[in-house]
């Protein structure tokens, strides 16, 4: 591994320990890429992700894992009065907003469910960016998806081909000639179709974790199996006629 | 204030302390917004300049003043050993990397300074952009200037247009028909005609910090004179014909 990586071009991954960027990864992974995984401690509630990330980028044998915290947010008052609060305000994701179950009826609409995170892949992809650069990286992975994730304006085509001519405006590349190449391999296919894709990868999706609203009993951490998330997931492996190994609570 | 805060548009403010921030701040207070403004913790050498954009965001009567800690990256490689970085590497502000003194060749010429850090601006905007939208906010004001930092990729107004437009795309705006506009007011401007701009709307440049490798002797924190920043600064006060009150050391 240490041999291919060393002659491989290095690419940043965002993983964040879900279905969609474990499969991300492991097309990087084909594609020969020199893999660099970068994490998010924003203050999700659902912190389990971030063990989920780990585990994923050792099994994929990544060259270098990384995770970000971002926080620590202090806000002072016209007052002096000091709070501290999430640069990402107003989302179930983030905040004390219950997360819907059970298909509510935002789901598979136009409207944007209460679980958006503010410009959440523009920041990611923002530190993704600074990190590229940091690496000699011009190649970064995103594993939106704009089918399930209809709702959602970040996980949009058109939004990651503007990031990308930003990304180059905002760096070195823009200014020396060089690219940065924004890749979204998953942006056109179904659930079912990145499980089926993930497989022939070899990706173990018993190490990921999407639930929104997780249940922790003991040492196991196990899926609600009623939010979107879960919802999507679970569909999705009876689509693909997989077996789901998700620990359902 | 509370008054005028109340039934003016929001705005955030992109506050670093130093002397452009500040003047920009000034602007959108005069253009009647009520101004949140936002610095960062990102690891930077010279931290004094969060101690005076606290300061300047005091003077100046803000609505809110907010701190994101951007940082605690840790990094794994393939082995499991574990390391502690700036996700900002690179950079002579954030790395050991000695910051140039007396006006070095690079400067004013094309090529891109050691004293830039990759992608901070895309990676601040996007900050500013989750803000503002988690405060229902439709402008964004940054104190970006292509006159004196022509070496800087992120400093040209091709930049903040494409972001603008990528930030539209991020964000609710772009699904809901709204509109964020990225205010660069001092992006044209001679530090001279910055200053004469701040003066005649009541910034106290004595709160800014420029300097990139400020001397701390007791509790005075002095401005070297010598590096890129504090020679701009210098001769835009000479050249605006304002009394310099940076303390020198």
């Amino acid at each position: 591994m240490a041999d291919s990586a060393s002659t491989s071009q290095p690419c940043v991954v965002l993983l964040s320990g879900g279905l969609d960027s474990a499969t991300t990864l492991a097309i990087a992974t084909r594609e020969q890429f020199a893999c660099h995984t970068l994490a998010f401690d924003y203050g999700q509630r659902h912190r389990h992700e971030l063990d989920a990330a780990a585990l994923v980028a050792r099994s994929l044998n990544v060259a270098s894992h990384r995770v970000v915290k971002i926080g620590g947010l202090t806000v002072t008052g016209p007052t002096g009065d000091q709070a501290s609060a999430s640069v990402f305000g107003g989302s179930a994701l983030t905040s004390d907003i219950a997360v819907p179950k059970d298909r509510s009826q935002h789901h598979m609409t136009s409207d944007i469910p209460v679980t958006y995170v503010p410009a959440r892949n523009l920041v990611f992809l923002a530190l993704a960016t600074a990190l590229a650069e940091s690496l000699g990286a011009s190649d970064l992975f995103i594993g939106v998806n704009a089918v399930d994730y209809s709702g959602y304006p970040d996980c949009r085509p058109e939004f990651i081909r503007s990031f990308e001519r930003t990304a180059v405006l905002a760096t070195k590349a823009g200014v020396e000639g060089g690219t940065l190449r924004v890749h979204a391999p998953l942006v056109n296919l179904s659930k079912a179709e990145i499980i089926a894709l993930g497989m022939r990868l070899g990706v173990d999706y018993a190490l990921t974790h999407s639930c929104y609203d997780p249940v922790v009993r003991g040492d196991a951490v196990l899926a609600c199996g009623r939010c979107d998330s879960c919802a999507l997931r679970r569909e999705g492996f009876i689509a693909a006629g997989v077996v789901d190994p998700t620990r359902y609570g």
